[in-house]
């Protein structure tokens, strides 16, 4: 399908798209671009690609694909270091989950014959790294392209393609309908996470040790989340931040609401707010779109919890409340 | 251990306890009464128990531990209807969220040398009913009892030895203590499950197949907890009130810092937070109450994602949206 795909970033899903390409056959050869040299030494060890590089421009000279998988706010001081080495003809696409930031600071650098096809694959872990990666990551999840208009309908069509052998359905939307979409789906529960679990980290009313033992109440499919990569998802706040703003506003009308729902003791109202969200997850799970299987599939029967000292001693090394 | 075990309610903690009890031996016979004749018939056909009874009276009868595995809503009418039939000695203990008002309401009620023991295990699914429960739900869980000052140690002793061979470590605490930690570890995080799939669900800037279909991006984590049962989560919030709405007041003012840090584009403040956040969860992990594979170790590769007329189809269908 490509002669050349050119990696700029190999982190979980630069290191997916790789074994993926390899997998499925979709490159000739796959160059490797990384800023720090344990990152690609990494890399290499895994037998990611063809070709390793710390230096991005030599790695997409002759690539007909070049797909950035870095977090967004690096995207600039890359674009400088390639844009003269991108081949006429290439796909310069991007795995970003922002889309309209990242079209307004690169879309006047590419250079002409150039073709721009930004993009956001709809599936990740919480885990990082060249090692994170594996081949299914894509299978049965959407990825969304933002190409401008007046972009080459047969570069889409290419690059579309390689998605859908990479398992995708594929999806071309405006980029900020994107930005506000994903800002719920995704960006807001994100914040929510991350702020929750920082929330009660910080708390004296629960000892540290009492919160990690009662984390099977709720609190630890929350903790997910809020493992995800530091640097993507402040980069994410960062450059979609109206969008996000907007929609936590939503949130917090709704939240406002419930919260007064608890205050006066709603139960009808809660109990019909509570009935009408199990239905969506249902709509999830008959749509592919999650397991079926009670409490996410996970393991039960593992008589392995640590009693309480321990627990306490773990939550500290790993650095909860202010102090870390 | 015990000669008869009644079970009040026989749902996912009811069906879970009564498999475990018969797998390890721990009662002679199982006693099972619940309010509808289907549920009853349901626990029947599984042959959950040895008796299967609507009155609950009849149920506890000669019985030396009695657990209520009911909405804490329903705990009143059941104590009225039970009271002058349990035996001298038994334990009475439940398996509900909320410690404090159950304390509150049963007390008064509990008959002289019947010892009155309020439980909650830390566990559970998103699923419901008799056919939900399996033996391996408690294992490596904790169990908190909350037994009133005076209570005879030699009936906690029994109950703790109990939950014990359920694969539970065993925990006493001071009622209002649990309530407020699983205020913050569960009920908030619940709530906010709730609320942010209700935001998702009513907006009008995504259509409902673009949420189903971009789930994956984060927001189908939440939908697990928030398709939890909705009779016995609208009792939780009635019953535990004040708890909840002072911690959802802390997860409040913590959030309004992060909207702060969204609004001016604080990159470091936010960094920090997702860094301190992202450790909580390996000390979860550590402790043993969280596997550590990515994802939740939900499977990958399903090429069964739903195009999208089907997906909008199945999202009205399943009631998404205020007309449902």
């Amino acid at each position: 399908m490509f002669n050349k795909l050119a990696l700029i970033g190999i982190g979980l899903i630069g290191s997916s798209i790789a074994r993926a390409t390899r997998l499925k056959g979709l490159a000739k050869t796959i160059a490797i671009s990384t800023r720090k040299e344990e990152t690609l030494e990494e890399a290499r060890a895994l037998g990611l690609g063809d070709t390793y590089t710390l230096d991005a421009a030599e790695a997409v000279r002759g690539a007909d694909l070049v797909i950035l998988c870095i977090p967004v706010g690096a995207y600039l001081p890359v674009m400088e270091a390639i844009r003269d080495a991108l081949e006429p003809g290439a796909i310069l696409s991007d795995v970003g989950s922002v889309k309209g930031q990242v079209m307004a600071t690169l879309g006047p650098l590419v250079p002409k014959g150039v073709h721009f096809i930004p993009g956001h694959p709809i599936a990740g872990t919480e885990h990082s790294g060249p090692a994170s990666g594996f081949p299914e990551l894509f299978t049965g999840r959407w990825c969304v392209l933002t190409p401008a208009p007046g972009t080459d309908p047969v570069a889409i069509d290419r690059l579309t393609s390689f998605w859908g052998a990479l398992g995708s359905n594929v999806e071309c939307m405006d980029a900020a309908h994107h930005d506000l979409v994903l800002a719920i789906t995704s960006h807001v529960p994100h914040l929510i996470a991350y702020n929750i679990v920082g929330t009660v980290a910080d708390l004296e009313a629960a000892t540290q040790s009492e919160v990690i033992k009662f984390s099977a109440s709720g609190f630890r499919d929350f903790t997910r989340i809020a493992a995800s990569d530091p640097v993507m998802w402040r980069d994410v706040f960062l450059t979609n931040r109206d969008a996000v703003l907007e929609m936590l506003g939503r949130f917090l009308e709704d939240l406002s609401q419930l919260q007064r729902a608890v205050r006066i003791g709603d139960g009808p109202g809660m109990e019909a707010l509570f009935t009408r969200t199990r239905a969506i997850r249902r709509s999830i799970i008959t749509a592919g779109q999650e397991t079926a299987a009670a409490d996410f599939g996970r393991p039960h029967g593992n008589a392995s919890a640590v009693p309480e000292p321990v627990a306490e001693v773990l939550f500290r090394e790993h650095g909860g409340g202010e102090d870390a």
